[in-house]
């Protein structure tokens, strides 16, 4: 049986005893890693990705009977790191905390030790969708956004804005955030939120175009079925971070935009077929070979980042199931490290 | 939060308190579920793939670098017992003994609360897979073997050969059972096994050919990559029991034998695309239409199963996730009831 080795951070010393799996509850995994930890692991995820050390099958998911939401299953092995990961993950489940006393969405992390599949961890996932897509756009603002960017224009108000806020912040000084939605409770709990956690003051704008204008950094969360920024809006020299957008049907973008930008993606594939890029492709704004690369590439030096202050700069970010392994494979080792958690054998 | 029902088997009774996981060891999954209970839950699961009251989306899975195996990931939904069940099975790891103490295969299963998606279980699957295809063959000799059906023949001495005569002993007196295998070792042992555990008598036999002429039930447990009985050896009346072929490229009937046997299959969109039932389908000795349906459709008395003494039936098993799931769900109901396993609570 394997010990655990505290400080390195190879294949070995990730692994835990075979036979003994570490179960974590939300408010370990909560307090198990830092934003500032989940940014390099979703770095790491996008390096690995892009140098094809990964394996990601297609997940699979179901859609419940109405009202019910759905469930979905995303599975990932790290080729670096020897573990599989699977994310179960559910959300749209309106009458879960009135009628059952349990949140609205879900998740559960299986990692498995890719040398033997012996399983390794059961985590509460509720936490990580939101803490490895808000690290997403911190990612893309340091190879993308103009140094000298300090304005933020944040479309959407919800929880998933507040973490990009959350974690942008460790990688830059945000001087202020021009925020807008479409329902003004949420924009005035967002301000006092984002203004009492982080003392960054917030300006509610009267419409998006508003917000838009004022931008470096543009954020876009509403998850929206339908343009909600336009083309004549945004200005030169703003870093677009497109979240919303992870499925056939969303958008948030006027395909226009895309015309003269930069187009950077997390994963060409995905962003082709589900993204945000899914849009100006299919009105035949641009083609394929008008995207500028992934992530990845940029992060590995294979391509430029941004090149000058005037360029505007699109990424377009539908989450992958290796950003799920990197980062909770980090909070695995950290719950190790850290004698955190509680061990249980399945198998004896 | 709901209390359990211990005697009611509806939808609220299987359900425990929303915010708790129950988690089950491999030790007492063994316990909990007898081989009578399995049979009636794979038929429970035929049944409801019949009535179109289950959703199996395609499963995922990855083939790890050799030397090492394989891992997948089934999910189904019981419209029922309004459970989701996903099953992650690893197989394949010939160094995991000798190197790391775990077995070469291993299993987990997660349930999940299909009205909130609240993880509601998590367990050892490394049973569950051989329980639930030793139990379809039980079900098939119910309606598809002759009444009259006295003698086995094993084509097949492994772990599952072993499963399938603990499942048939639950339906029909076995008389002998006539064995063969490659490999002279296994043979003895199966041997061995059987008359210790069962007390039926098992005559080895020189070749297929000679175990296959005895038959009133043939099994076919091999997981060949070619035929391994004979369209001539097969007498009228036998009852073939196909386990071994789940994927392209296995293969242990010559496809000649299905020419005028009644085909049934557990799922027909599976068995002909990577059943027993695709090699005649492939070399068009059979089409669709001569295949007569599914078992569900006959355990619904839908369709007829053996009609006369002297027709060759074939039973084709792909192993579908809705048996994990009936089978599973059966375990934590039945964990429930006698107050077995250890709650822990992933969420606060």
């Amino acid at each position: 049986m394997r010990t655990t080795n505290a400080c390195s951070t190879d294949v070995q010393s990730i692994m835990g005893n075979q036979m003994q799996t570490l179960l974590l509850k939300k408010e370990e995994v909560r307090k198990l890693i830092s934003m500032k930890e989940v940014i390099g692991t979703v770095e790491e995820a996008y390096k690995a990705f892009s140098s094809k050390r990964v394996m990601q099958p297609g997940y699979i998911g179901m859609h419940l009977p109405p009202p019910r939401g759905e469930i979905d299953f995303k599975l990932g092995y790290y080729m670096n790191n020897e573990v599989i990961s699977m994310k179960a993950s559910s959300g749209g489940f309106p009458d879960n905390p009135r009628l059952y006393g349990v949140p609205s969405g879900m998740g559960t992390v299986l990692l498995f030790d890719a040398r033997t599949c012996a399983l390794i961890c059961v985590m509460d996932g509720s936490l990580l969708t939101g803490l490895r897509t808000g690290a997403s756009g911190a990612v893309s603002v340091k190879v993308l956004a103009r140094k000298n960017a300090k304005t933020i224009a944040s479309i959407g108000t919800g929880q998933q804005a507040r973490m990009q806020i959350r974690a942008i912040r460790e990688v830059m000084d945000i001087g202020s955030i021009h925020a807008w939605s479409r329902t003004a409770d949420t924009l005035v709990s967002y301000k006092a939120d984002i203004e009492r956690e982080f003392g960054i003051p917030v300006i509610l704008a009267n419409s998006a175009k508003e917000a838009v204008e004022q931008a470096d950094i543009l954020i876009t969360t509403t998850r929206g079925k339908g343009p909600v920024v336009q083309s004549d809006w945004v200005r030169p020299g703003t870093h677009i971070i497109a979240i919303g957008t992870d499925q056939q049907g969303k958008q948030e973008l006027q395909p226009d935009i895309f015309r003269n930008a930069k187009i950077v993606n997390d994963s060409l594939e995905q962003c082709c077929e589900k993204g945000e890029t899914w849009h100006p492709l299919n009105e035949q704004i641009i083609t394929r070979n008008d995207i500028h690369g992934e992530i990845g590439e940029i992060l590995l030096s294979k391509k430029p980042g941004r090149e000058n202050d005037e360029e505007i700069t699109i990424f377009d970010s539908t989450g992958m199931a290796i950003q799920d392994n990197t980062a909770s494979a980090k909070i695995y080792q950290n719950a190790l490290d850290n004698k955190v958690g509680t061990f249980f054998e399945f198998i004896e």
